[in-house]
């Protein structure tokens, strides 16, 4: 089956590009000493988690107990979830995981570690438990420095918990356009993190993951020497807005290739100067930017309603029927829409993988 | 189970307001004697698609094949679609859904014409197909006019296909804020449909079904004279981009109730007068800005990211483990994201609907 052939609106991987990426990625890490975890929320897929593990990669990270569980579902056996685990039946879903896989979780409040240990306790695991800081996100996180040596105490001194380490993500710096502005907000991640564990290791405990970083940033974490595994997601797809930050010398990011596309049909050509494709806002998510059309110069996606797209074609490049790929504006969101992959090598679908987590946002 | 036991984020219907809102645009109609053809794109819902046929809808719509092909393998039996159905493989299963269910279907290109009428020939069915003109929302069909009667004559001339009347919706129209602007732009596609029928009557081609008109504007068309059928969809959620459309008196439009919301859990109170929730751009589309919550007149849901929201809380009013209820800025996307509805009447869990299209984008 050729690329035309493909039902569409669809989400196409282009597996060489995808390979090389995490190859790539994983030979990098490599070479500068530090740990890969991918992020698997971009993805959600058994299948790109076993690519990933199979180039180096130490396990993956996971956002919700929902989706690590599909994972582990399919095999993956080693999963951070790197967010914060609040409601009861969760906290015992989690645990129930913790028998079946390596697993990590990160806290910023107390009570929730009261609440952790006491499930932990019950369940007679034992749960590692990372202390998430605010490093400039200012979303979830405790302040660095004493806030954070109170957290890692409280976790040190529950028999059921395992102290892991520093979760010190900065989400925000990863889109900066600028070289210089995410260079200096990473500056100021990293400094915060070295001063905690410094303050940590004063008072005995000791740090053995710190971890954060990704696709916009790893290279200033991984040579900090304070940062020592790296949770980078959207460098096995790039995206359209990831494509749009900048190197030192102000050219685009090119280490990795564009690899995700929504494979889209052109539906209505009514209009002069314009055409209509069959993918709109429930075929990928626009929160961070319309999708870019590729290979037609002249032709722009300008406007998404719910089941189409409007194409300015001034030129009327496009006729009814024609297929088109599209690099989605951001890739996690949209991958979440989508129950399958259509793997494609040279023009050819090879392979359909489900997005196993698809929808696990619980 | 109570509201506060639901995994969250979920999707949830306020049972009685959606019972409401169907109630009350059904004798609206009846009312007024304009057929009422809800769009089942907002949605996706056999259960939801039964409820409005109950109360006296001819039908519902759908935007795309497979989404027709779900509803009607769950029991719908009259769909039309209400969009340009181009792909061979795409043309050949709407014809399979012909001899299932009372089907129909807009074009508004001639060569399209001509492709579904060789399939409808190949599988010996009859084809209604209605011309979709462009009253003003310059994206899929026909300019009124002769435009229009040419392809209903070409339709027409056709063996295996029926020529079932028009399509005139104007999208954009329906959110436009004020009052005036609305009546002004569904004046203008009045006259464009009114003379377009006009045309075709001159040319002895009558038209069974002269259809259009949304949430925002179906008073206008219905009392036109034009129309027949209205094809509103989001008035059984209404959602927060359709709360802020005005009345004549620059009232909010209230004719209709929120019934649908996203249930959240505050997962992290780690930053002063802020926490964050659990429900983020995969729980939601911002697409039509960020969704509103409830019953907390100084809390303000200020930031999505994936697997987060950033709410403002100046009074620090929610504490760590609360559950929010949002409603969405775009109910149609959001609901897309979601496998269940989870029905609620005065607080307590009564029902799990399937999202049956759900996904179900070609």
């Amino acid at each position: 089956m050729v690329l035309a052939e493909i039902d569409t609106p669809a989400l196409v991987v282009d597996l060489d590009a995808l390979e090389t990426n995490i190859k790539r990625m994983a030979a990098w890490c490599a070479d500068h000493g530090i740990a890969l975890r991918p992020h698997a929320k971009t993805h959600k897929s058994a299948d790109i988690a076993a690519l990933q593990m199979a180039q180096g990669a130490v396990g993956v990270c996971c956002q919700k107990v929902s989706e690590a569980q599909a994972l582990i579902d399919a095999g993956v056996d080693d999963v951070m979830i790197t967010n914060q685990i609040v409601r009861p039946a969760m906290i015992e879903r989690l645990l129930t995981l913790c028998a079946r896989a390596r697993l990590q979780v990160c806290v910023d409040d107390a009570d929730n570690v009261d609440a952790l240990a006491e499930a932990a306790r019950r369940h007679g695991q034992e749960l590692a438990v990372l202390v998430e800081i605010n490093v400039g996100a200012n979303r979830c996180g405790v302040a660095p420095g004493p806030p954070a040596l109170a957290l890692a105490r409280q976790i040190s001194a529950c028999r059921h918990l395992r102290f892991a380490g520093l979760q010190a993500y900065h989400g925000p710096a990863q889109h900066l356009r600028s070289y210089a502005d995410r260079q200096h907000a990473i500056d100021k991640a990293i400094a915060a993190t070295r001063a905690t564990i410094e303050l940590l290791a004063q008072a005995g405990i000791a740090c053995p993951v710190v971890a954060g970083a990704g696709t916009g940033s790893f290279a200033f974490e991984a040579t900090s020497g304070v940062y020592n595994e790296l949770q980078c997601g959207s460098y096995i797809f790039m995206d359209a807005d990831y494509a749009q930050i900048r190197n030192p010398d102000d050219a685009p990011l090119d280490t990795f290739a564009h690899s995700l596309f929504i494979l889209t049909t052109v539906m209505s050509c009514a209009q002069p100067g314009q055409a209509v494709c069959d993918a709109g806002l429930k075929a990928q998510s626009t929160d961070s930017g319309l999708p870019r059309v590729i290979g037609l110069s002249d032709v722009r996606y300008t406007g998404a309603s719910d089941e189409h797209g409007v194409l300015s074609d001034p030129c009327s490049q496009l006729a009814l029927g024609d297929t088109l790929r599209l690099i989605p504006g951001h890739c996690d969101p949209t991958v979440n829409m989508h129950d399958w992959y259509v793997g494609v090598r040279g023009g050819r679908v090879e392979t359909l993988w489900p997005v196993t987590a698809r929808g696990r946002i619980a």
